[in-house]
């Protein structure tokens, strides 16, 4: 038994002595939207009339893009086939008003589509391009049509499967295996002590670009555990508590991000020069110069609407 | 915006200001262990030292079993390819005391494996059949096998693929995707109002057995509109604050278990009939007399090393 194994009353007791909360994660770009998925109710019946519907309102995406029309991203059935969508590859994703919200997919060629407007899903969040409650619907379609594209076929059998429950599984006829879309759990943490906190950028990150540590937890691994393991392999840094702050879906192509605020214990930084190019801590003044866009040498953080952006916004505004 | 898109400062500020708390994600069975993966150090070279390391302690695996070797799952590389492991299979969970730790695979016939003895893996953890360290190891060795097992083929174009990264990763040399193992997450959670909270049982469950509503976490889905959207269609009822509480590997085969404490805002339960065969309002009295197994009728709850009961004790606990 490990020290945290040892849980006194007082820990257990706290989850229910704090005050009122919001719901955090529902207020972030991809964690809000009003879609009401119905997941029970996904029968072949109930499939087929919402796919028939002519109340539907249809999410067209291309890859990474999706395809706005004016200040929305909701088409009707007739301009997503007349886009060049494949009428067999419609999802129900659920609805809104009692209106079946469905995805369908564009080939990615030709590059223009006559009529269409596309533009890629970051950008859609990041500028506000679409009611907030369209940004959560578009994560679920975005992950899912990207699902369906590169599971054609049975990871069992090797057969090609075909889609059921209105997109949310496919079946092989070969060996009767169902497979159901994945999620893949992100840990995205803020490393804190005192005054300052952890930071850093991978080679892929635009110049001056700052963020949190993260990483996928593992097969048989605690939120927690990954938490830890992440920080200290990417940074050198020992965690002490972790306090889960909220989830956000981020749909490229189908993670969840589990953001935790972590207690640094040690200081020192051993980058891993493989997956960051840059680490160190920063204060919360400079942290929140990167917040206003103020920074001297042009340093900047994610967008908002990036529960990156939250976590560390939410540090920098306690003291 | 929904009312809960709205952050007041004081939730914002309330993360870091709570009373300290161990981790207790880490005090459940399957949720600690002491292995050290070194993620980032999973090269061919250190792949191949590790496999052929003479210390090597390795977990034997047949489905849902493990082989015991005394008070533990650990045996030698020779013991394991005695008793049926096919070596080109075995892979690398991580180290122990510089001990590389591996999980082999014997075929599931003949039943019988002389000088072996297997156990189901849930047997292991709730009679506390080896050290606790181990169970970490064990669900993460397990994930992996399961994992392997069922995904021998490209989803993205139907050829064989093949193990790298010591077992954590499997690639396709026709098409060239890399393919990562799943971890799923799941929402359990106890709905509480005042001095009740909601249990349910499933038609699987053994007669007189409750435990907490739960379900996969959706594509494009927060954990929170998870905990929402799951007790609503189960339980007819609708849920307010929810609090993060503890997350626990759940290796059947890939599950990572989300566990929260949620506010219920109604008190009428519409049962879904066909997940659930019982669903209704217990007190804290007749909760506790489930924990300690001396309840009028027998009613019980999942084993102290499950999430669930953790889930349910903590509540009962507090008052």
């Amino acid at each position: 038994m490990n020290e945290a194994t040892t849980i006194s009353t007082e820990a257990r007791r706290d989850f229910l002595n704090r005050p009122a909360e919001a719901d955090l994660s529902a207020a972030y770009a991809f964690g809000g939207g009003t879609i009401e998925r119905r997941a029970e109710g996904r029968t072949e019946e109930s499939v087929a009339a919402a796919l028939g519907s002519r109340d539907a309102r249809v999410l067209i995406f291309r890859g990474d893009q999706a395809a706005l029309n004016g200040g929305s991203a909701y088409f009707t059935r007739a301009q997503a086939l007349a886009a060049g969508a494949d009428a067999r590859g419609i999802i129900l994703l659920g609805y809104e008003n009692d209106a079946p919200v469905l995805a369908a997919t564009i080939p990615l060629e030709p590059a223009e589509v006559t009529g269409i407007t596309l533009r890629d899903i970051r950008g859609v969040a990041i500028e506000g391009l679409v009611p907030g409650s369209e940004l959560g619907a578009i994560a679920l379609g975005r992950s899912l049509t990207n699902w369906h594209q590169r599971h054609g076929f049975c990871a069992n059998c090797g057969a090609a499967t075909r889609i059921t429950n209105g997109g949310f599984r496919r079946d092989c006829p070969n060996c009767g295996a169902q497979h159901f879309p994945r999620t893949d759990p992100v840990a995205i943490m803020l490393a804190v002590r005192g005054d300052q906190c952890v930071l850093g950028r991978s080679p892929r990150f635009p110049a001056a670009f700052f963020s949190c540590l993260a990483g996928f937890v593992e097969p048989g691994e605690t939120i927690e555990a990954a938490v830890r393991r992440e920080t200290n392999e990417e940074a050198g840094i020992t965690i002490g508590r972790v306090r889960y702050f909220a989830s956000q879906p981020w749909p490229f192509p189908s993670s969840l991000m589990i953001g935790c605020h972590a207690e640094a214990l040690t200081t020192d930084i051993v980058r891993d020069e493989a997956e960051l190019s840059d680490c160190r801590w920063f204060s919360r003044a400079e942290v929140k110069t990167m917040i206003a866009r103020t920074h001297g040498d042009g340093l900047f953080l994610p967008p908002p609407f990036a529960i990156a952006h939250q976590l560390i916004k939410a540090w920098a505004e306690y003291e």
